[in-house]
């Protein structure tokens, strides 16, 4: 996984502040930079909640360059998509692209946000070697600049997850119980004729519900159960 | 897609309803219902920015009940992970997994999201159909409310949308681009026996940098122009 250090450029609200460094501590991340921020007081305290340490943690510097001393890769973000493709400067991945490519990366990387209102500056822009765009409706597409923060460091986490869920239920457990639904329709004389059908229901049935491994022993379990007792009493018939 | 209904459960903190409501515009959501809510004032229509139309047609009923009516699925969100999987009411999917099957679905869909301090209780989890976790840092795994919902709504937009960029350059015009490249090394008269590699790397890079329809236009005007200059003093030799 990356180093990665949140750049806020010249942020104009402390409540902001506050609620980037809660979202950051919720995503793992430590280390806040404020490039000419606003004064930051109680309602920035209040907003970081149990984050408080990473705000109070924060470096402000006086200028971009500064910010970005010793980090690999710079990434830029906004809310809004470029109009024409030829501002090429504005030319952007979206936030899954940009999460695949960094969270492999070993390298220190920076991730800029712009002002409140006017977003990163074109000679800023400039300086980014990732510009990252938040999909959004056309009707309203300038997301508050700690939910921009979230998305991304969201996204960063869930490309270190392993997307197939870890509890899900192997194939080998799967197919354990479909032997044993399939013994139970045989204990339970189910008619012949309609045995696969129902076999095929259940598989599917299974098969959209993914059931995790809990999930599995325990209607295996309920399967095993109905089945046992049936064989059972009909031995003592 | 479906119709998607935003129920906040007892909200208490009346900038975290502004700050939602903001979210579901930047995500096209427009659906607010209030469960019992603290009192909504000016600092929730400052935060709502521009989505104060979402804040103003909110509406505010008295019980759950109520504000699942005429839905079809009730997705229940938390921050919060299960230590036991055998608390069968909080057995989760993820943000991912939860889009992908909603996104596909015509039906009112109802996402419910808890107190900012208790969350969900059990009863109101036991109505959900569905019941969806964010991960996050063992650490400090809550997110603050409107950091949820801007999770959900993200994670909803983004499974309707084409993950593939839609300005990729296709395989076939990569092609053409491989083969001005090729021409242009043939017309520098490039070592013959460094060719292939040289195309190679020429095809490695641009694999990487997934070229958009634009860039694409640009690179191969470049190279194009290139080869006809050479071509063209050359015939004047």
């Amino acid at each position: 996984m990356p180093t990665i250090r949140v750049v806020l450029v010249e942020p104009k609200n402390e409540g902001n502040i506050g609620a980037v460094a809660r979202a950051m501590k919720n995503f793992g991340v430590a280390e806040l930079v404020l490039v000419n921020p606003c004064t930051i007081g109680a309602e920035a305290r209040k907003r970081a909640m149990r984050a408080v340490d990473v705000l109070d943690a924060a470096r402000t510097v006086a200028d971009l360059e500064r910010a970005l001393k010793d980090t690999d890769l710079v990434v830029g973000t906004s809310g809004i998509d470029t109009e024409s493709e030829k501002r090429f400067a504005r030319i952007s991945v979206t936030p899954w692209d940009f999460a695949t490519r960094v969270a492999k990366t070993q390298r220190r990387v920076a991730l800029l946000f712009g002002r409140e209102d006017f977003g990163l500056l074109d000679r800023e822009l400039l300086r980014c070697d990732l510009f990252v765009t938040i999909p959004a409706s056309p009707d309203y597409p300038i997301l508050n600049l700690s939910h921009a923060v979230t998305i991304l460091l969201y996204e960063l986490l869930a490309a270190g997850v392993d997307r197939r869920g870890k509890r899900e239920a192997s194939g080998l457990e799967k197919e354990k119980l479909h032997d044993a639904f399939r013994s139970l329709l045989a204990a339970t004389d189910y008619p012949a004729h309609k045995r696969a059908r129902t076999q095929v229901m259940f598989r599917r049935m299974i098969g959209r519900a993914l059931p995790s491994k809990w999930e599995f022993h325990a209607l295996m379990g309920v399967i095993r159960r109905a089945t046992k007792r049936i064989q059972r009493l009909e031995r003592k018939e």
